[in-house]
């Protein structure tokens, strides 16, 4: 079952090793795969870590067991299993979870609580242990590989490999994150889960990373949706070594801490965006930004209204300047909204300006935007100031051709 | 443009008339549409009316109107505009629906508020005053059609018509309620909207009218979704003649006042399953029952969670028993649940239960189930004794064709 490459794919992008972080790839053989399905990335002592996990009440194992030990603020190494998602899989799967976290831990000679796992693939069959045993094994002794190695073994139906990166000057002192992600939806049928890592040479306190992990996933991560559904295993998780010698950042008074944290909500942007750019029969890149809110997240509520209308969707895939179906969806977000002054406008030309259709609307320069890979929703709901841009892809023949046209 | 007729479609069952209502159409010409789209249909005086709406904060100006005069018990008449649904179009849509209140209250001789109005079809483009200004005056004087001609003229991309009929038993007065609907989704690029009508020769008071219909709306219209976009004009209107001659209803307290509420419940079950089968795309009808939730409230919400992914959605188009899409769907309902008490199956045969896949999990007789027509999926959240149906169709490559495969 191989997909197409997707039309929105970018190049893999140049992103730099990082001080004290060690990547590798093995083969365990979750699946009848031809390829590496283990990644184990091992971070050097002293290394914080945050991370933001599924709300999804059906979380996995490995989803519990990270949200709890990512309290503690350190970590020494990272398990992902690709193929599957060890989800719904009870007291067993908890086993195989276990299990890796004691063989690295007693290799590293660490707490098992540094060491997370992650998983992806299939919902419902136990991780198998020995497969497992015999994979982190390897890994152990494995020689250390590219980023765009990692990147092509964490994914699952992803159609292209997916990294990103940034800089930033705290003090004198330049540090760099490095990122790398999965997940395009759910793009096949038991595959599900966007996973992200981010890795900064940086010296973070644990706290202040996670802050600045969480102040980004609500303007990155939480922005985006390709079919509002949402995976039982998502994680995104930061480490940082402090191999780049600065300062700590404790806290947004610490000196760069601003530039840090922009730093880090750039690379949740371009990791997002990508996410969103292999999206399951994706064929455009839509932004929806809402403005005039009664606050930024009620116009993110109203931004993922219109994103995860199948008629907005289907309209936008039909380059069909339809923007009723946005007074639907906008209608419908359960939000504070008046009919009365709602503005709508595709590609930065208004259709309808405070409840009206524009006399003069011309639709000529929306439908030529709307042909282009690349479309902007705008709406203004004139109440106030709250505003949120949220993105997704249109929905096309490709959506249903992947999630439906086999049995699993 | 026009779509093969569903293959869920059933036959316009025989509806019969109601003592003191009379249906007409006529052709306004809304649309270059070479039939009938206005619907006129007479109440004597004394009729009784109750009405539920739609939620959506962008409604039309029939909807707003509507809510407001249901409010009064009383109606003369029923006007239904099909072609242009007279949404977003502000102080000039509400002339023209104000216009026909006040030419149809002219001829009965009764108050404005008295005529009820809805529109039906494209959204933006104000209802154009002298069509419908020439439609209603040869409305006034139409001959009397069949309910199944009603139904085909208040439809715009319906598939099929849609009827629906019940008797009950008041004292020793059988009463009969007769009902049409139009409604497929939001079927085409600019068509949208569920609209409904029940008409019955019972005698009942407004107030018990409206308590009938708003307890069937929270189990039956309020329990089917199609793609989860919501209509800014869905209206369904009960009128009740009393022509029947049964003592008056005026609460459960009255005899036969169970009977007459679950013939309404029956009626509106039906109209709703009807939608259901002319989804737009729709190859298989689809029933979710929640059992085991903290409440009704609670086990809908996971049924329409469950009913609106769309990965659940074409998992059931692919005939794939793909039970980990539905222990997903259920985990982001956001509704209390425990994924370890967890119980899933189709047709009646269980895939999980209690957290775990069933280690003698047959899925023979579930491949079979899913190849037919009907499909019903089974969750048990084991929590409380909530419960609820909800009702869906699969989402297929039809879905997309429809919406999304040409210019509006």
């Amino acid at each position: 079952m191989t997909h197409p490459i997707s039309p929105l794919a970018t190049p893999f992008p140049d992103v730099p090793q990082i001080a004290g972080v060690i990547p590798h790839v093995v083969r365990a053989g979750y699946k009848d795969w031809g390829r590496c399905d283990l990644t184990y990335v091992t971070l050097d002592q002293g290394t914080a870590v945050a991370g933001v996990f599924t709300k999804n009440l059906c979380c996995s194992n490995e989803v519990e067991l990270g949200r709890e030990n990512v309290k503690r603020g350190s970590a020494r190494a990272l398990v992902v299993n690709a193929g599957n998602s060890n989800a719904f899989t009870g007291y067993r799967g908890r086993e195989a979870v276990e299990q890796i976290m004691e063989q690295v831990a007693s290799h590293l000679g660490c707490a098992k609580q540094d060491v997370f796992v992650s998983s992806t693939g299939v919902i419902g069959v136990p991780l198998p242990k020995e497969k497992a045993r015999e994979g982190v094994e390897k890994a152990l002794t494995a020689a250390p590989c590219s980023w765009e190695e990692a990147a092509n073994t964490i994914a699952t139906t992803d159609t292209f490999p997916k990294g990103a990166t940034a800089t930033a000057m705290v003090g004198d002192t330049k540090v760099t994150i490095s990122a790398i992600i999965k997940g395009s939806g759910m793009i096949a049928p038991d595959m599900a889960t966007m996973l992200g890592y981010l890795f900064t040479d940086a010296a973070v306190e644990p706290g202040f990373l996670q802050e600045c992990l969480s102040a980004a996933n609500e303007r990155t991560f939480s922005c985006i949706t390709v079919d509002s559904d949402t995976s039982t295993s998502d994680t995104v998780l930061a480490f940082a070594t402090g191999k780049a010698g600065n300062t700590l950042l404790s806290s947004f008074d610490s000196p760069g801490a601003d530039a840090f944290a922009a730093a880090i909500h750039d690379v949740c942007r371009q990791l997002a965006h990508l996410v969103v750019r292999d999206g399951e029969g994706a064929q455009k890149f839509i932004a929806v930004t809402v403005t005039g809110a009664v606050s930024d997240e009620s116009a993110r509520k109203v931004g993922l209204a219109i994103a995860n209308s199948p008629l907005v969707k289907t309209a936008i895939a039909g380059e069909d300047a339809n923007w009723g179906r946005v007074v639907m969806a906008v209608g419908k977000a359960g939000e504070p909204a008046d009919r009365d002054k709602l503005s709508i406008g595709f590609g930065g030309t208004w259709a309808a300006r405070e409840g009206l259709p524009l006399a003069d609307y011309d639709e000529a320069p929306v439908t030529e935007h709307l042909k282009g890979q690349d479309v902007t929703i705008d709406v203004d709901l004139g109440l106030g100031e709250g505003r949120a841009t949220v993105w997704t892809c249109d929905l096309t023949h490709g959506y249903i051709s992947i999630n439906a046209d086999y049995r699993s």
